[in-house]
């Protein structure tokens, strides 16, 4: 009898500031830094067939979900939706690796724990270039702080204790791979100060006050982007970049206050079956 | 201006098997071992007013809520109303102390991380010895497998990625105080194989399996329970005791199918603020 698909959401993750700590595995390889994840994500379901990926009905190439299922020693179709738009900063490799992770081990029986499936996420997206802080922190949930780099059980995350409305706008692409593969030295300098007082005082308002002035300290920051945050700062709210994207992530009704059209979420839990009333 | 109060809802732990691991400090003592969390729980609401705690409907005490609230520094109203018996072994101390960290933060505006607040509960429970590992589940999720005694950030925490229906029943009262403040040796020594071979196979069925074993061999399984776990097993389903309460959690619909009368539940995911829709 083949057994019934499984299906899995995880949260797509916007990072507001990081510092990369690159080792010679990528287990322990990652960022420090913080971000949100939200109820807007990836939704994943896992059923018996030759290895495939479709993306909102579209065949893909996801490198970490191919490593994923390499590693699971699995032939699995996966078929994915996502909420928020792919290479804009919302670690949708990440995720989909994760939710590929979760619903192949149930379906197929494997026997993993959540730290060893969400290392394997982790390290096919950190193989790939595509991610360095995303899987850790969309298993975590919330507004996680990553204070310790590195896959999961290896890495530690605090988190701040506020789930709220937030608001984003994406403009287009910014090619990840690029940014994470050249020097990050300024990057990591921003991003370790950062760190120190988003621990000092772990508040959303915090958060986004510091990702700003990390935005603009790293180099990151486009003058486009620059200009939608004077906008709703000038409207009484509080926006930043999401790293690595052409994409402003507002606190509450921060882009609407400032008269943009955007999109709203809000911060969400951790990831979840979403088949899980069946029995 | 009266800040609306704050509402938070914290799933029900029940234990399985565990290890006793006392140290000279609250914050480093705790048990390994692993358990269920429930989307049956407890939904704590914070607001101003002389400090006070009522639960469903009749005012109690629960020493760690007053060491939550007296090391945020603030007097709160605390409302709790709870899914589960108190007593039977659900972590309900536990789930009232990091529900009032989590929501009096929020409300005060103490600026403390999930961590730390955590921690407090933690502690909380500890020094009253109404309980050692349901804090940190609780922060946790799902079916959480603690590897590492401790609170928050010191105890590491691991996970069964599946979430199923379970039923379970209780037929009464068991002082917890009791059984912790005496000799654990012999639990903690079956614990600790219990651990291993959980991590071994981390899946629910492993769990059921093993934590019956562990209930057995501790000393712990009473004559009556024994006999529900046998009529499960003769079902064709699995069944075990929840630590430490008169109580029996089934695996799926197992008690049902024996023909006992249970409550339904799932497994949960975390604590979330019930008001999150709010801005």
């Amino acid at each position: 009898m083949v057994p019934d698909p499984v299906t899995v959401f995880v949260p797509a993750h916007v990072t507001g500031f990081f510092a990369v700590y690159r080792k010679s595995e990528a287990r322990t390889t990652g960022s420090t830094g913080a971000g949100v994840t939200l109820t807007d994500g990836v939704t994943v379901t896992v059923s018996a067939g030759e290895r495939s990926l479709v993306l909102d009905g579209s065949a893909v190439e996801i490198p970490a979900v191919d490593s994923v299922l390499g590693e699971l020693a699995v032939d699995a179709q996966v078929e994915a939706s996502s909420d928020v738009p792919l290479g804009s900063g919302f670690g949708v490799s990440g995720a989909v690796a994760l939710g590929t992770a979760f619903a192949a081990n149930r379906y197929f029986g494997c026997e993993r724990s959540e730290e060893e499936l969400a290392m394997l996420a982790h390290v096919g997206d950190i193989e790939a270039n595509t991610g360095l802080g995303d899987v850790v922190s969309q298993l975590h949930g919330g507004a996680p702080i990553r204070y310790r780099a590195g896959g999961p059980g290896i890495g530690r995350i605090d988190g701040i204790p506020d789930r709220r409305r937030i608001e984003y706008l994406t403009l287009g692409d910014l090619d990840t791979r690029e940014v994470l593969a050249g020097d990050t030295s300024a990057i990591t300098a921003a991003g370790e100060s950062a760190l120190d007082e988003l621990r000092e005082t772990p508040t959303l308002e915090q958060f986004w006050r510091i990702s700003k002035r990390f935005a603009r300290e790293s180099g990151l920051l486009t003058s486009e982007l620059h200009s939608i945050i004077d906008a709703v700062e000038t409207a009484g709210g509080q926006a930043t970049m999401g790293m690595l994207g052409e994409t402003v992530i507002a606190l509450e009704t921060g882009l609407t206050d400032a008269g943009y059209d955007a999109v709203t979420t809000r911060i969400a839990n951790g990831p979840r079956f979403v088949d899980d009333d069946r029995i």
